[in-house]
This record gives C-alpha cells, structure tokens and sequence, in this order.
C-alpha cells in the first residue's frame, strides 16, 4: 500500500538515522546497530513526531534527530524482544534476527547501545531550546521506561504465564505499543512548544492509534499474506497466544479497530491547523497490509 | 577500610537510590531493579560526582539525582554482563546475580528498565537549569555509549577470542571502567556550571582513576582475601583472562597503579579549591582491599 506522507518522510529519515549511526565496520556491535535500524520499518514512529512538531508550528526539519530518536529506541526494544531468554524469534522483517545475524551477545549490546545513542541524540539536537529538549526526552524515557514500554513487555511475560483478563490485555497494548507512538506524537508537540493541553490530546490521540495498530497486528496475524506481512502467519494461534482475535473474535476485533482509529481521527479535530495528512495517515494505519 | 567521605556520603546516595525506584512489589522487573542496585556498592561514582560539583561550586545537593543516575548506568551494565551470553557470573557483591535471582528475562528488562530510568531523573533534576542538563545527559550518553563503555564491553568480546595487544588492553579498560568515573568527573563540573577547561583536568583526572582502578582490580582478583573482595580470587587466572597483570607482571601492576594515582592526585592541585577530601578518595581507591 503507498501513502504519501511515508513516501515522502522515509527518505528523508533513513538518511538521518544512517548519518547518526557509528560507521560501519567500527565494531561488530556497531555492524548490528546499523543492520537492525536500517532493516526498512514503516518509520510509523518518526513520521508521527514530525507530523505533530509541524501541526503544532514547529519549522523546518530541526525535529528530525528527535524523530530519529524514538525509532532508535523502538528498534533496541525489538532486538532485546527478539533474543532467545525472551520472545525467541529468527526472524524480524523478512531476514535474520539481529542475535541470529550477529549472536547473543553482540545484539544485546547493540540493543544497549541503541537505546543508549537514542539520548545522545536527543541531548545533543540543535535549534531546539534545552527546555523543550529536557521536557520532551523526560516523556521519552517515561515512557519507554518501566511504567511504559518496558512495563508492557514485563506484563507480556507475566501473562505468558498466568493468561490475563481482556483489560489486562488492553493495558499491555498500551503500555507495549501505545507508549512509544505516545512519545512521538507528544515529544513532536512539545518540541514545538506546545502547551499541556495540546500534548494530552496528542497523547489521547496516540493511545488510540497504539491499541488500534496492536489489534490489527492480531488481526493481520490470522489474515494476512505471509509474503506482504514478512512473518509467519497464524503464529499467535500456533504458540497458544492470548490477542484481541482469541479474546474477542475476529469480526469485533475489526469493529473495535475501526471505532478506535475514528476516535483518533476525532481528536485530530481538536487541534488548530490542518490534519488531513495526519487523518489520511491514521486511516491508512487501520487499513495497512503490513 | 573506613574512608569519611564513603561513610558521609553513602547513606544519602543509598536514600536517593531507594527513592527513585519503583516501589518494591510493582512487578518483578521492578523488584529485581531494586535487588540490584541497593546490593551495597561502594558507590565511587555517585560521590566522585558529587565532590567534584562542589569543588566547582555547586551548592547543596542539587546534584544528587544526577549522581543517583550514574549509579543507575554502572549497575545497568552489571546486570547485563552478568548474563549467560556474555560473562554468565552467577554471583554479583556476595550474593547470587540479578539473572540467577530473577531469570534472565527479568534481568534483561531490569537492566534497560534502568538504563532509561537514569534519563528520566537525569532530565527531570530540579534546580540545575536546561542547558547544563542537556550538556551532561550529552556526556553521560556518549561516554555510556557505543564509543565509551559498550565499546569497552565489545573490546573485551572480542579479546577473549583474539588476545590482546598492552595497549588494546588499556584502551579496553579506558572505556569499560574509565569512561563511567569520567562521567562522573565531568557531570560534577558541568552541572556546576564549569568551563571546558576545568571539564577537560576533571576528564584526565577520571582517565588515571579509571585505569588504576581497573589495574588494582587485576591485582587484587590475585592477592584479595575472597571474604573481603566478595567474589572468587584468582578467577582471571582460572579464565585463561589478559590482564594488567598477566601482561605487566603483579610488581609492574601495582606501580603502574601508584604511577596513575600520583598523576590523578597531581591534576587535582590545576583546580582552585579544597581538593584534600578528593586527593584522600583517590588514594583511597589505590590502597582499597575490595
């Protein structure tokens, strides 16, 4: 599926992230750092901040490292998820694991060190004032942290376990997926400048798009082409997963889907300037293949 | 060994430290947090820290969740080196090591859980004002960073396998243990509003610290007594390890040692100030059994 706002923003992104990366053939860990962030994700994560850091007046591309920061941290996480004490996977978008390309060892410091130059970044990025930048990299680490990101993945393993209750689930999407797209979109609003009620609606609007984008993985998990989708499908059942299609079957999955992605459009209409792109790109979300 | 300003310092970092966690019981990544960082380290970092904002004027103990954030890092890197994929020790300070208490999953999260942590009270400390927070997050991340600490851990991977030239060996522990004390050093002065000169003498300072430290590590892991030292005595050797002194000898060792501690204590007199309490400390770290 095309959509032009990726079209036009991955480039521009790929190029950052590359530039910031140490250069290749620095060290093995180095190698695995520049393997696993420049394996070609939708870039979903940066294309949010820059949306909303324009949405909320912010010029010009001076938010580009801070967008390029939050896909470094998303990337670590799903490294260190990959590894065999946790999800155990061989795969990850179409090719080897970073731990199967590089061993065990190499990819969880390149997982480290990913989360660890994610900061530096942030700390150093220019033409931004150092208030925004303490404001907005305090959200960051909230939110990727152990009340966040990490909380998700510790709940996810918990539940491995012991099964969990559909609010449970909810809980988990939100802490596992929504948190990061919570950064983006808020980071993006407060890199601008924007005052707290204009991050809590991007923060409402994020926690939409979050559970919404982690249900139709489930959703995608059962229907998609394995080809288009770059995993194997049907995966959750095989492995006795609880998601939102075990919980609540396959038709209401799509409704709730469908009913949060246009309560996420809703919100957009709560903010001054143009959303259509950012409409058009919440919608392309629900429908995606991917 | 009693030194005054451990004894004076140690309690109020070990409070701060408590106090920045999760609470006990918010899940097992939390608690296992918690287990590792209040295991009772000597908490060298935290105080060089602290001495060093208040030799460049710091006032008050501004800088104390700064100096907890250090803490935070070099017990991250602990928990991760620990791991079975990298130097798999079962035991850490005395007592069986995050992963062997926890598991690996937990150990794994608990470990980024607070690596990013640290951002979060590094950004949100109060009473230092934005631009110096961004500049010693900026420190504190590179110098924790792919060309700091991590590369000292990816330096020591691949030398197990490949040996290592003396000054590979020292380059190595320059970045694994140097480069967190420069941190510290650094962060001290620059969160007291230094200029670079004094953030350079304050770096070169940390630089022999951090090699004699290190150096004195080699030496004792073969002449400690195993109660005090709190892990296996002679381990390097059983290891087949390069150290300072396999490669030097022990009597070279503990020159080199006294060489770089003369040096550290000498950089101290380039400051104004009372330099007395820290000359103490570095000597203190020289002549330490553990």
């Amino acid at each position: 599926m095309k959509m032009k706002l990726i079209d036009e923003y991955r480039p521009l992104i790929e190029k950052r992230l590359d530039g910031l990366l140490p250069k290749s053939g620095y060290s093995d860990c180095a190698d695995a750092m520049r393997y696993s962030l420049l394996s070609g994700g939708k870039r979903i994560r940066p294309i949010l901040l820059l949306e909303f850091y324009k949405l909320c007046g912010g010029e010009g591309l001076s938010a580009l490292d801070f967008a390029a920061v939050v896909e470094m941290i998303h990337t670590y996480s799903l490294i260190h998820d990959d590894l065999p004490c946790m999800d155990n996977d061989d795969m990850r978008r179409g090719r080897p694991s970073c731990h199967k390309a590089f061993g065990e060892d190499t990819a969880l410091l390149a997982g480290d060190a990913l989360l660890t130059l994610a900061f530096s970044v942030a700390a150093g990025t220019k033409g931004i004032d150092a208030d925004r930048l303490t404001r907005a990299i305090k959200i960051l680490s909230d939110k990727a942290g152990i009340c966040g990101m990490i909380g998700g993945q510790v709940m996810d393993l918990k539940f491995e376990k012991t099964g969990a209750a559909p609010d449970e689930l909810k809980e988990m999407y939100l802490k596992k997926t929504g948190c990061l797209l919570e950064t983006a979109a808020m980071c993006g609003c407060v890199l601008a400048g924007a005052d707290e009620t204009v991050v809590a609606a991007a923060s409402e609007y994020a926690k939409c798009v979050g559970l919404a984008f982690q249900i139709i993985d489930d959703i995608l998990d059962c229907t998609a082409d394995e080809k288009v989708f770059g995993k194997p499908v049907g995966s959750d059942e095989k492995n006795g997963k609880i998601t939102y299609v075990t919980v609540f079957g396959l038709d209401n999955s799509k409704k709730l889907a469908a009913e949060l992605t246009d309560k996420a459009v809703k919100i957009l209409e709560e903010f001054d300037g143009n959303t259509e792109t950012l409409k058009e790109f919440t919608r392309y979300l629900l429908n995606r293949n991917y």
